[in-house]
């Protein structure tokens, strides 16, 4: 019997990664071509559809495509399109999807990279028994995936699911959204690195990293000075706990979810990120909720996340186009 | 043929109110029990019983009672109890729709009022062709509906949609769960008086409502004064509105919805909260989600819509009995 696969894209700004993935989320192979190559969009799909077939050949073991996903920044999975991405060369609403299926008879799907995450928590990591929950991917921004009833939420427009974008602090620092105060000035890679300079405006105390010209500093040091006792860095990451356990017990709020998984760079810190998390959520939470959500790591290596996620998409369009059977 | 109806039940801190109503929302009778009278559960069960029945009986046409809807502080839909309520006197968790289920070989279910005006909205009201909205209950506090799907978001616990227990200002007012900042203590007939005690003190001009006592002064009061022009009362609703407005703007990044309605007390203000709300939506809102989201008055009328929304919480579960078949 024949192996069925699905092949999962991730669109980045400057590459598109693809892998071939089975059911159990082992990935038989990989590929990748440069996105800022192509800047007509037809380009970009006819060299996407070559690297695919040419994964695919490589793979040793029989195989059967069933599906294809794609992560992509602002995709939109109603409509399979890309809309006016910050970050890509594309301007406008561009039909992937409808672009994909002249050359693949299978199902494509698209969505944006943090439900893609989303999903392949579900599909392959640690929320496989659940049905409500919510994914915070922490990178330079902070993007989102919203778990409702075993689906992903996408909403009226098909964009549900920016809580990076919500507004924590009204007249707060000012976001690539245009607006300000949005939680991912606070909590993300980049956030914690503007409470570091809050902190060295308002602190007396010396940090090493105060030798770092501001423009190079980099969550990753502010951990590793967090791990050396520092008390800058320390209270940084109390700081950026603080405002996200404020998102967190607003979140369970709303949805009221069983658990909220915390996915890449600052979640990496570990302990110095979760400890203080889970005491200020502990703290701020509705008491009706208390004892109702578990904060957690993502199951899925960083790695590969972006491959599995996008191809876990794709696993679940299948199980949905099953049950309309 | 026999006409089939759901009954729907309210039960307040002090009175229950019952309707029998049809699927197009008429009330073709209604009764009321004293809550207060009957410290023992099982005989309020009882008493709540007798009312039906004696209902149901005036009833001139022929009638067939498909299920009954209960809707009741801290309701939780997917165990049918009510749990620790704070305005009730059962203590604890009570199992109220097994009890019911003694008297009834029809389902029984039983959510929150707010949970139950948005099923009002969905089965008889301004949503019924919507899959995906909110609606904010604007009375003494802040009760939320949150619809996505066309399924009441219950979330893990069954408590999800505690939108006006979300923290809007971190160390704000003192809020009744005990916490601090709710929005409920902001935007709400209470929240609305609280806003005009700090104008007093903020700004010195002239106003009527400096003649009220503190603890006489209503959100109607403030209603009037806004009517005719009372720069204290339009400044409550300005603030009022710009805090509901955040709220929105907030929820509109969670989930996407198509519309927000508002109902009770302060949304009958009309243009005092709307207008404002509207202009602050515009302006805060994620560009992506610009013109994607209508904010309108709830269309079912308040002094019915107690036992419209938990006869629709009926109706609706025989939908989902009848998808299952």
């Amino acid at each position: 019997m024949k192996k069925a696969i699905t092949v999962g894209i991730d669109i980045g700004g400057t590459n598109s990664v693809m892998g071939a993935v089975d059911r159990d989320g082992n990935i038989l192979g990989e590929n990748r071509i440069s996105t800022t190559d192509y800047p007509d969009i037809h380009d970009y799909v006819s060299a996407l559809q070559e690297a695919i077939l040419e994964m695919l050949k490589k793979i040793p073991e029989e195989i059967e495509l069933k599906a294809l996903g794609i992560g992509a920044p602002n995709g939109n999975y109603y409509h399979g399109t890309i809309e006016s991405p910050p970050n890509l060369i594309w301007e406008g609403v561009t039909p992937l999807c409808k672009l994909m299926s002249k050359y693949f008879t299978e199902p494509v799907v698209l969505t944006n990279d943090a439900n893609a995450a989303a999903l392949g928590e579900m599909i392959y990591g640690g929320a496989k028994q659940m049905k409500n929950f919510i994914i915070y991917t922490l990178g330079t921004g902070l993007g989102s995936g919203i778990v409702i009833n075993g689906e992903v939420l996408y909403g009226h427009t098909g964009f549900a699911g920016e809580i990076g974008h919500t507004t924590m602090v009204p007249g707060g620092r000012d976001c690539g959204c245009g607006r300000q105060g949005c939680l991912e000035t606070y909590v993300s890679a980049t956030g914690i690195v503007r409470t570091v300079e809050e902190l060295f405006a308002k602190r007396r105390v010396h940090s090493p990293l105060r030798d770092v010209p501001s423009d190079q500093l980099t969550s990753k040091m502010i951990t590793e000075a967090a791990q050396q006792g520092d008390p800058i860095a320390l209270e940084a990451f109390d700081k950026t706990a603080d405002m996200l356990a404020l998102s967190i017990v607003n979140s369970v709020a709303f949805s009221s979810p069983e658990a909220i998984f915390l996915f890449g760079g600052l979640s990496n810190a570990g302990k110095y990120i979760f400890e203080p998390t889970e005491k200020y959520v502990n703290e701020k939470i509705q008491s009706i909720f208390k004892g109702t959500v578990k904060i957690l790591p993502s199951l899925i290596p960083e790695n590969n996340a972006a491959i599995l996620g996008s191809s876990a998409l794709a696993w679940k369009e299948l199980e949905k186009i099953n049950a309309d059977k």
